[in-house]
């Protein structure tokens, strides 16, 4: 099932999901099938992962025409990020496609090899941010802005010491997310400014239910600037996988419903590139994996 | 006004306050005083912090007699975190007194270099933990456990780009946080799987609100462990003050009510001892700030 939280010109924020091309509102539709559904996406996860085939089903047994009163076309719609406020900073993890530890090492200060653990780090909530709205790049603080596609992964449920074969039953589902960065802010080598300004986590347009993906670990991602690709590789590549990641990270924390781990990006940052290339004002980026969808973000510059 | 949030035998965790050495249940004191108060200590920040002045003149006005039935001692109530689920993670500050960048330097990764700006990282909302509870050390990933006590300022409002001579209007008050961090799990120099594991950051007893702190540049801060003093400082040898702090997160994130920043801790942890000195199963950490009071937890080794 594919997702959104979204906005008309007469409502604020909304739960929906797609069907048939169509935008239908989740509060709406438990009205007409009798089983109360929230407007609010993390609600939805707290019901459990369970809910989306209860859903699933009462869509099968739903008439198109009841459909109509409560469906909306996407181009009537706001596409907002699909959790708009996370509970907690978003999960990051660096260095997790091999070419992109060479790149990095090539450019940045980290070391080329390839981690024997996760490499973690996180983005407030303050950075999420929905497709085509913008990317603020304040040049007081840096000059050195740079793109990163990724894999996000949404929690299903409360974790702990989960084993790999049992992760992915933690899944809710996944999304795009842009994992921008700027590169000049490390501080002591930590990453968190560098990755956690406001609107560094642009995210959606769809939180695509585990069940309409069939293998998390091939999917194709890509990343476009201004129409030119500079990323384009495959999640089959990822150092660690989802199984890996949510092992690793529960050893660490308790893993909770509506966690989001941005899985790591592969080569091609303008970091890596020769000469080296960043975002400047009006720079469009558009970022895609298989399935999920595209999240376009025009980059704005300010200075204060 | 010292707040707290509690539990009792009978009752789940409720927010009160303590007036006369005894602990006020802030719902309870709303209804006496026909001002609707909440249970959560967040729904009280959200209130803004013009409401600790319109409690305090209740409670001038209201009889001595009339507190006697929302009233318990302190011995009959469970102390929990403050803020028991924070909405993002804690903001830490590394590096922030002279002589502690010192000894890190001579004991950790870091340069001995004074920062030129605040190094922040974070610690999720899973690392808190209350007064008289376990700090878990698991040996599968530790066996480096050192203690830092720290004065946390809980923010009250919204900020983006807060000048230094505004920035306490955006403190809400004051707690003691004990930011535990396992020094050997750092990966690629991220510190967050070194600071964020879940009980990480003990915090408490109360939330001091900032009109009963007269200057939070002038606190003694001090840490024992097994009753024997680690850490002796005083906040006003923080490299970057509270003001600092806030002006400079204010450009990177917007800053939330219900925010909280560990701002940092002095000289005296166990890496930087000779010889190095960690924490083990069963050792009694006690960390304090004058004014607002001392947290005690204990360790407990786990293997997981």
């Amino acid at each position: 099932m594919k997702l959104l939280t979204y906005k008309t010109q007469d409502s604020e924020s909304r739960l929906g999901f797609i069907h048939n091309n169509m935008v239908v509102d989740m509060e709406d539709f438990g009205g007409i099938s009798n089983f109360p559904l929230p407007n609010d996406m993390l609600e939805l996860i707290d019901m459990g992962y369970e809910v989306i085939e209860e859903i699933s089903n009462l869509i099968e047994d739903t008439r198109l025409v009841d459909f109509e009163n409560i469906s909306l076309t996407l181009n009537e719609v706001q596409i907002l990020a699909p959790i708009e406020k996370p509970r907690k900073n978003i999960i990051g993890i660096g260095l997790n496609y091999t070419e992109h530890v060479a790149e990095s090492a090539r450019s940045l200060d980290t070391t080329g090899k390839l981690p024997a653990k996760p490499i973690i780090f996180s983005k407030p909530p303050t950075t999420v941010t929905a497709t085509n709205t913008e990317i603020i790049k304040n040049t007081k603080l840096t000059s050195q802005l740079d793109w990163e596609c990724e894999l996000g992964v949404i929690i299903s449920k409360k974790g702990k010491y989960v084993s790999k074969a049992d992760a992915l039953d933690y899944v809710f589902g996944y999304t795009v997310i842009n994992d921008i960065s700027a590169r000049d802010c490390r501080r002591e080598g930590q990453w968190i400014v560098s990755k956690g300004q406001d609107t560094f986590a642009p995210m959606g347009p769809f939180l695509v239910t585990k069940d309409e993906i069939e293998n998390p670990h091939n999917l194709n991602l890509s990343l476009k600037v201004n129409g030119i690709e500079k990323q384009n590789s495959n999640t089959k590549f990822m150092l660690f996988n989802i199984n890996d990641l949510i092992e690793d990270l529960s050893t660490v924390f308790t893993l909770e419903p509506g966690d989001i781990i941005a899985t790591g990006t592969p080569a091609g940052v303008g970091a890596g590139r020769n000469p080296q290339e960043w975002l400047h004002d009006g720079d469009v980026v558009e970022a895609t994996v298989e399935g999920i969808g595209t999240i376009v973000n025009t980059v704005k510059e300010i200075s204060k």
